[in-house]
């Protein structure tokens, strides 16, 4: 039985250190870039008056900043940039892991938890690239064919950067791994593979130009 | 234009009110189960000496309790037990949503919210049913099928369950909304639409059966 789970070094923060399953910690920057790179939501963690709240919302990474948007109005975001501790998570679903026991079922799975203060961008050229990055991070070639923003909307764009100092992933591969005196059960055991896979694209009415390339065949992982 | 949010009648509670875009808000529990029981993942977040914590994890709904396990060391569960606040967020990401301005882009999905202190469940028949919600919400038709749970396998699973009392869902749906002065730009404007999807199970070392009809085909969304 082969235990894939993957690995890398590196020095993990007090608050980043994985503490169940040592052994599926990853610390190194590039395993936690790919996926951040390749989710599309994260979810934001902060308290308010020790209330926790949890909300999904689009990131983008460029180098060691992770930024996220949205309106100035969001609660979460005017919160967070008064300097508030944050949590940001993300979580890719690779596949259901059936055992032959109950209690050794699992998901195979990628995750990245970054601990730190967010702090508000407000340069509009670190705007504008923040907001490349998070169209660009959706929809690679998307961001210079659309209509580019406005003075305004720049203006009406709240940009928060996290940095990627202290992060971690998380990760389990591989098949199911069963107790030893479960294996010769007669219970069919394996993986079942999950993806988020697109359809064909649905042009919004009075489009007739035929979608772009970006937009057939979209696909989110990187390999 | 049709803007195509759902929406549900309800009472939302002070900190389940959606506030940013409130037409997406939706607080009829038929709307907030359905969610919940798609979505294969949640994400809890629990702050700890005001750091905020956002962990993913495995859930499961029966009835109105939110049922989310693992083990006696994790750290997670051992704080919640103690009956602090807690917030789980499920989020479906169901399509991009490609506007001819860069600023309208969006996404369609469907999130649930749910806020309140969990509580832990010990007698050993709540535990079981609770293992045996969990499995089904997974995999439905796993349960009978493989190794039960030992007493000692019973005892190394904490249970927690959050009452879905204060919960709330926000649901995106439909074409993109640009500004009218934008519609006749000639971009490329519509919907990708997002799935997770399943591909052929993969056997275990030693699995020689065919897979279970659970395992092929497998689909997340109930129709």
């Amino acid at each position: 039985m082969v235990r894939a789970y993957q690995y890398a070094s590196g020095v993990p923060s007090a608050r980043t250190t994985v503490k169940r399953h040592p052994e599926r910690g990853a610390y190194a920057r590039d395993v936690i870039d790919a996926v951040l790179d390749e989710a599309l939501v994260c979810h934001v963690g902060f308290a308010l008056d020790e209330q926790p709240f949890v909300i999904p919302t689009i990131h983008a990474r460029d180098g060691d900043v992770l930024y996220i948007h949205g309106s100035p109005g969001s609660r979460m975001l005017r919160n967070l940039r008064d300097g508030i501790d944050a949590c940001v998570t993300v979580t890719l679903l690779d596949g259901l892991v059936l055992a032959r026991s109950v209690y050794n079922h699992s998901m195979n799975y990628r995750s990245v938890v970054v601990v730190g203060r967010a702090r508000e961008v407000t340069a509009p050229d670190e705007k504008l690239r923040a907001m490349r990055c998070v169209v660009e991070h959706v929809v690679p070639g998307r961001w210079d064919e659309a209509r580019q923003p406005s003075e305004t909307e720049i203006k009406a764009t709240t940009i928060l950067a996290v940095s990627l100092a202290e992060a971690s992933a998380k990760i389990r591969t591989g098949p199911p791994v069963d107790d030893e005196g479960d294996l010769d059960l007669p219970v069919w055991a394996g993986v079942i593979p999950l993806a988020l896979r697109s359809a064909d694209p649905l042009p919004d009415c009075g489009v007739t130009a035929a979608p772009p390339r970006y937009a057939t065949n979209y696909e989110r992982r990187r390999a």
